[in-house]
């Protein structure tokens, strides 16, 4: 299946998308949160859907997306986790993975817009693959994490370069800033996609590729990372691991390249779908 | 006011502490969460408990407490805020403030059993300023920061140095662990208190004074954490920054002081009650 949350920021209604259609399912009168996925939610929509297909009511175009589950306990990210990414940015290898957190307001739908933080020089983009976990786990073995996970979504990790390394402290400060988490479009339930391990991933800005990679080039694969983060933290049904960016970003560029207002980035990976986000500069409400 | 939560881990149900007793006020119907806050629960409060005095029930001793708020859209770190502190860690004095993430999902009750991790060797404590977010702060002034607080709480940032230090990656991982966010044993609102940048904390470890401090060293005050986190991330209703730890961690002992099975720690701050923990060794469920 393919999960879609679609209307209004913070108000939006769940839907699925069947071949190129989305579909309402907002009558199913739940959301993709924790409670549906830690109570067997995606077998209910999976009958529901079932049961009325051919009836449901079919989205109109240009409707809203929103993040395809709903704000989680918490986004943990993994940091230089391609070695070209790692060695683009001057960083060693990192002996094992290195873990950050992602503020949950900064999330936003796969079409919003990304706002450049007051104050900000250096945004910048990141395509990721984001696991979303489907129920609670802790100290989980590497054999047994794919049994942890709801799903797979895309993900730009939008972060801000001097936030986050010349701002005294641990990355969090450049990583959670209000829209830096634009997710989905959609969250593709495992069966949807092939080996995840190995999956293009790519994004272009202003049209012109920057990052083209493969989760082939994983240091740390998906059942390691979730085996991996369990160590330190129980994840909770609708938390989301995302699981670093390859190489390609602003930041190991010579000279280095940042977002601007009017920018426009769009980026995809094989089986999870395209998104665009157009930048622009922040604004007093 | 002095706000409550009491009963079953994850099932708690609000009360208020009047003088030295504590009141069930579960059928105002409402949770310390984020909606209330936002929608002027302790408005709500204020008005239910004067309206029942006299006719609340009154819980019984032993009760267990829970956080006296619900699990917050994230919990917000400092480190390094006590010139002391800093130094006996061998940490330069910060120019800005370190900010870092602990998982929500390590949130429990002020007298709840501390769990060391599998694995760990370093369990560490620190006895901490916790301020509770009452509405929406992004870009905050300084000057206005109070305005956006509902209350103070007693919380033990719990560490694991290994894991935060030694592990390769930011601090996040040492500071998630489940039970390492022991707060309470309640939220009292600012009126309850007198000056919150001059109250005596302290903490003993099996009976001895480990640490005995004062907010008035605080490098980096309550209105500027306040100011300053929130241009960084937008701080929601009943989110909590915990303000730092004055010296005396087991970090910064020679030799080095770590905690063990079967050890006790109390800890205090003036005018936000006492807690007491002990810890138990992780055993598989």
């Amino acid at each position: 299946m393919k999960l879609i949350r679609f209307g209004e920021l913070n108000k939006e209604k769940p839907g699925v998308q069947l071949q190129d259609k989305m579909y309402d399912v907002s009558a199913l009168g739940e959301d993709y949160n924790e409670q549906f996925f830690e109570t067997g939610g995606l077998g209910r929509l999976e009958k529901y859907v079932q049961s009325h297909r051919g009836i449901l009511r079919e989205l109109p175009a240009g409707v809203r997306l929103g993040s395809p589950v709903a704000r989680p306990s918490k986004i943990v990210c993994i940091g230089l986790n391609y070695a070209d990414h790692a060695k683009e940015t001057g960083a060693a290898l990192p002996p094992e993975p290195v873990v950050f957190f992602k503020s949950t307001t900064a999330l936003v739908g796969p079409f919003d817009n990304i706002i450049i933080p007051k104050n900000s020089v250096k945004t910048d983009w990141e395509v990721e693959l984001a696991v979303v976990i489907g129920k609670k786990a802790s100290y989980v073995e590497a054999a047994d994490a794919l049994g942890y996970v709801a799903g797979y979504c895309l993900h730009n990790d939008v972060s801000e370069r001097e936030f986050q390394l010349e701002r005294n402290g641990t990355w969090d400060k450049g990583k959670g800033c209000d829209t830096f988490a634009p997710i989905g479009p959609f969250m593709a339930t495992p069966d949807e996609l092939g080996d995840i391990n190995n999956l293009r991933l790519w994004l272009k800005l202003n049209g012109e590729t920057m990052q083209d990679g493969n989760t082939s080039n994983f240091i740390f694969n998906v059942p390691f990372l979730i085996s991996y983060v369990s160590q330190f933290m129980t994840l909770l049904p609708g938390d989301i691991i995302s699981t670093g960016t390859p190489a390609g970003v602003g930041l190991g560029m010579n000279p280095q390249v940042y977002l601007k207002p009017g920018d426009v980035v769009e980026l995809g990976i094989e089986g999870l779908g395209v998104a665009k986000q157009k930048l622009v500069a922040y604004a007093a409400h």
